[in-house]
C-alpha cells in the first residue's frame, strides 16, 4: 500500500507510551520500523526492558535500542509517580526474552534515517536527550527525516511546573536543540492531549476489545487515571496522539509558530515559548483535535489488527 | 455611607488608565483619595501631564505625584503604539493648570497610607516600579493597605511577548517585590481582562452617555480598537476591571495562588508564573468575570455620576 | 582651607566601616556632612546603632539617617561571622543618646547632595541599596554628586563566593543600577584592598594611640583577624581605602574600565564584570595602593585629630 | 619502556595545537594512540585537514577523526583572528593524502578508552563538544580514561570575555558536561598557561631546531604573537602545558578545587568558578608552572626526536 508510513518511535514507557506502541503497531497505515528508548517516566532500564516486553507481547519484528538514561546538562526528573514504578500502572507483562541492539538509540536513529532518507518519520513522546544527540552526532538526520511529531510542550501552562510541561521539561537543553535544528517540529502540546481524555465511555469501548484491553490498556489507564488526573474527565493520552498525527494529521487543527524553550528561567525552566506570529516558524503547532474521529481510529486500530494479527485472539 | 471605599490610584495614563480614572471618579462607592503616576505605556511626561489633564477635566479634588519614569532594573519599554504618541488616542483634553504635589510618587504612597491605616486600598494599573520603591522605602506600608489589587500578569499567555504582559514585563523586578512583600496581592490578570471586551453594543451605549462619551471615552477606545484589537470583538479594557474589583469584588471569580516573577529568563523575562496549588498563596486570582453586570456598573458609575456633578451637562 | 572635601558615607559598621568613620572623622582635609546606614554586615538596627556610638564617641556632628534593612530584590545576606554578633568585633562602646535623623537614607542622601550641588563626595562601603533608591527616586543625584566612591567588588576573584565580593553580592541588583546610573564610579576592589593589610607592625602602631587604639582599633581588628584572615598577613581594612581615596588619590594606581554586575548567574550572581579595554569607561579602578604612604596617613589621621579635639586624651 | 603513556588527543588546529601535537609525537614519553578533532579556533573542515595534514608532515601512524562542528548548545564561536583564517598562522603545510577515519570524534574517543581501559591518557585542548558526547553515549568512558588534562578556563579572568576563557566559552554547556562527569579534571587554565611564554629567546632555541623550527613552529608562533600578544612577552603556548602535563606533572604546582561552568550568566557565561576550599574537590588546578624546565623539555622533544626520524634532515 503507497501511503504506509514508516516511523521510528523514540519512548520512555510509560503508560501512554505502551499505548502509543500499540497504536503504532496496530495502525495499518503505519510501519514501525524501530524503537528507540529514553529514562523519563521511569529509569532507562525500566523503559527499555518495558518496549522489549510490549514488543514480545504484540509479536512485532522491530529492533530496539537503548539511548540515555540522563538528560544532556540538568539531573533527572522521573514520574514513576504517575506511571507506578515499573512504569506501566497496573499492567504485568512477561519478562523479554529478546534481546535488545547493541547501538546506542542515537545511533539506531542516524542509522534508520540514513538508510532510507526522507522515508521514515521520528515521532519523539519522551524527553529528548536520544534526537538532540542523533542531531549533533549527525546533523544530516533533520535532512532525511520524513518528518518530525513530538509529544510534548505547551502553549499555555505546563504539568511538571506551572510553566513546563514534563517530557521538556525533563530535557530542556535537548528539546532547544531539537526545536533550533532547522527542520519543522509538530508539537503536540498539552493544550491538544488534554483534549483527548479518555473518558468513561472510550474505557468501556477499549475494555470490550478482548485480551489487548483487559490486559494492558485499561489496568494501565486506570492507575493513570488515579494518578493524573482528578477531574473525573479520563487521563489525557497524550502520546497517543502524537502517532494518530503521522497517520492522521487531519485530525488536528495546526498554526505555524516559532517555539523555543526557556534553558535559563528560575521559574520557567523547561518551558516551551510559542511564538504565534513569527517572522520565521520553526513548528507547527496543533490546537485542535477532533475528538470522536480520534478515539474511532484508536479503537480501530487496537481492535481490527490485533484480532486479524491474532494476538488478542491467540 | 459607611462603605465608601477609599483608594489609591497608581497609573500611567494611557487609554484605559484615563477610562479607570473616570471609573473611580464617577463610582459612588469609591472615594479617590490619591493618584501617583509612573512611566509606562507612554513616558512619565505625558502620563503625568494626562492623569492632570483628566482631573481638571472631572473637576476633582486629589492629589497627584508623578513616580518613576524608568523601571527598577531594565531599560524601558513603551506602548505608544497602542495608546497613541500622547497616550489617550484619539482624545484631546485642555492642558493643565493645576500643579502636581511635589512629592515622589512613593512618598505620596507611603503618606497616604500611614495616614489612614488599614483604610486606603491601593490599585496599581501601571508598572508597578512606584509600589515597589514604596515597599523598599517604608515596608510597613504592605500592613497600612486596606488591600492590593493590580491590573498585570497573565497565567496562561503575555501581550507584550508570548510569556510576558506589558505591565509586569516593563518591571519584573518591581513586580517580584511587590509579589513577595508579604501581602495577598489581586492580580487582575489579561486571562480576565480579555473577557471584558468593550463590544460594539458597550460602545453604542457609552456613546449615548454624552460629553464623557463623545470627547473621552469613545475616541479613546476607538483608537485603542484599531491599535490592540484586530479580531472584532472589541478592546479589554483592562484597568477598568481593576477599579471595580474594588468596590464589586462579586463580579469575579477567584482562586487563591502562589505568584511569582521570572526575572532570569532568556525568553520569559516578566512573565508571571501562577501556582494554583500553592503550600503558601500569595495571591487571589480573579479567573472569570461576570460581565453583563460589569458594563452595566460602568456605564451607570460613568452617566450617573457624571450627570449628577455636572461634569457632561455644565 | 579651599580643599577640605566633603563627605557623605554611607556604611554599615561593621569593623572596618567603623575604622572608616574614624578615618573621614580624623582626617582634616575631610568634612563629614552625613552617614547613612544600611543593612550589611549586620542587621541595620545594629549597623545604625553602632553608627550613633561611634558618632558620640567621636563628638562627631553630623546627621545619621537609617536606610534600608534588606536588599532590593534578593533575600538578605550577612556577615556577622566576620564582624561579630554586634558588628564592631571585640570593641564595645557606650549605648547611644542622640537621635536618629527622622529621613530615609536615601532622602538624606538626595537633601544633602541638593543642597550642595558638584560639593560633595559620596562614598559607599556598604551594600549599595541606599545609593540605588537614592538614584531611582531622584536621578539628578548622579550630576549633583562631586564623585563617587564605593568599596565593593573585584576584578579577579570574590570573598562571599569564589565569583562575588561581600558588598556587591548582598545587593546585586543595587550595584547594577549604581554601576549604570552615568556616573563614573571608583570602584575600590579586593584586588587593591587586599594590598592593605593592618600587619602586626601596623596593629602596634595603631595600639600606641592611646584610647583610640585600645578601646576602638585594636579590640575590632584583632577580632576581625580571626575571623578572616587565617594566612597571617593581618586583616584588609577595605573600607579604609575608600575614604582615603577622597583626599589621598595619589596614593592609588588606576585605570579606566567598564564594569557591570552579573544579576543571573547560576554560580556568578554578584560578580563585578570589568572590562579594561572597553569602548564606554564608567568606572575607574584601582589596581595598586602606595601602602607605606596609606598607613602613614591613617596613622596620622588618626593619632593628630583625636589628640587635638581631646577624644583620646579627655 | 614501561612509563610510556597512551595518549588521546582532542584538539582544534590551530597554532598552539599543532604545536601541541608536534609535542605529544615528539616526546618519547607520551605514546600519542588518536587525535580527534572539534570546532573552535577555526571551523572543523579547517581543524581536521590541519590535524590531517601535521600527521603526514610528522610521518606519525595514528587514526583521526572529526567530531562536532558546533557546539552543544550556544551558537559558534570561532578565533580566526588569532590563529589566521587557515588556522596555522603563517605556516603552510602540504594538503594531506591519507584519510580520516569514519567514525565521530565521540565514537573514537569510546572506542579508544574501551579498548584499552585505564590506560589511555584524553588530553583536551579546544571546546569540549567531543568530550561531553562522548561521555553522554558511554558513561563509562571516565572510568576507563587513565586521566583527563584539558587546557582552558581560569580562576580569575578570562580571555574571551573579561570572564571566560576561550575553549571553555565556545561550548559552556559541555564544558559543564565535563566538570560534572564523575572523574577528576586537570584543569590547565590560563592563570598556568600565561606564566609559560614564548619570549624572544625561546624562539630563538626553536629557530635554531631546522626545518620544524622554520617551516612550523617560528612561522606559526610569530604570527601568534602579533595577533594575541600586545605586552611583547611572547605568545602564552597554552596547549603546550596540557601535553606537558602528561609526562611531567613535576613541573606544574596544583591544588584541588571543585569547577563549575556558569551558563546561565548574562555577563559570565562561559566562566569556570573555582572553589579552593570545597566540600568535595572535582578538579586539580595547576597554579604555578616551572618554566626553565618546562621550555627545557619541549625545546628537547622537538629537537631530539625529530632528528631521530629524520622528519627534520629527510
Amino acid at each position: 500500500m503507497s501511503d504506509i508510513r514508516k516511523v521510528l518511535l523514540d519512548c520512555d514507557p510509560g503508560i501512554d507510551d505502551a499505548l502509543a506502541i500499540a497504536l503504532a503497531i496496530g495502525d495499518p497505515a503505519i510501519d514501525l520500523r524501530a524503537i528507540t528508548t529514553v529514562g523519563g517516566n521511569v529509569g532507562l532500564q525500566l523503559t527499555t526492558e518495558n518496549a522489549l516486553r510490549l514488543r514480545e507481547y504484540f509479536n512485532a519484528d522491530v529492533p530496539i535500542s537503548a539511548g540515555s538514561a540522563a538528560p544532556l546538562i540538568r539531573n533527572v526528573e522521573d514520574a514513576s509517580h504517575v506511571h507506578g514504578v515499573g512504569g506501566l500502572g497496573g499492567a504485568v507483562l512477561p519478562a523479554s526474552t529478546l534481546p535488545v541492539d547493541p547501538r546506542h538509540a542515537a545511533q539506531l536513529i542516524i542509522d534508520t534515517l540514513r538508510n532510507a532518507p526522507g522515508e521514515v518519520h521520528v515521532v519523539a513522546i519522551g524527553p529528548l536527550t536520544n534526537i538532540a544527540l542523533a542531531i549533533r552526532l549527525e546533523p544530516r538526520v533533520v535532512e532525511w527525516a520524513a518528518s518530525f511529531v513530538m509529544m510534548g510542550g505547551s502553549f499555555t501552562r505546563g504539568n511538571a511546573t506551572p510553566a513546563a510541561e514534563f517530557n521538556v521539561f525533563a530535557d530542556p537543553e535537548a528539546a532547544r536543540i531539537v526545536f533550533g535544528a532547522g527542520w519543522q517540529v509538530t508539537m503536540i502540546g498539552l493544550d491538544v492531549t488534554h483534549q483527548a481524555r479518555a473518558n468513561s465511555d472510550v474505557i468501556a469501548r477499549l475494555a470490550a476489545m478482548g485480551d489487548l484491553g483487559t490486559e494492558l490498556v485499561v489496568p494501565a489507564l486506570t492507575f493513570y487515571e488515579d494518578a493524573a488526573s482528578a477531574d473525573g474527565q479520563g487521563p489525557a493520552v497524550h502520546d497517543l496522539c502524537a502517532v494518530a498525527y503521522i497517520s492522521h494529521p487531519e485530525f488536528f487543527t495546526a498554526v505555524p509558530a516559532a517555539v523555543d524553550v526557556e534553558t535559563s528561567g528560575r521559574l520557567s525552566y523547561g518551558m516551551t515559548v510559542v511564538d504565534f506570529d513569527p517572522p520565521l516558524p520553526n513548528a507547527n503547532v496543533p490546537t485542535g483535535i477532533d475528538k470522536p474521529a480520534f478515539w474511532d481510529y484508536v479503537v480501530a486500530s487496537y481492535a481490527t489488527h490485533f484480532t486479524a494479527t491474532g494476538r488478542v485472539g491467540q
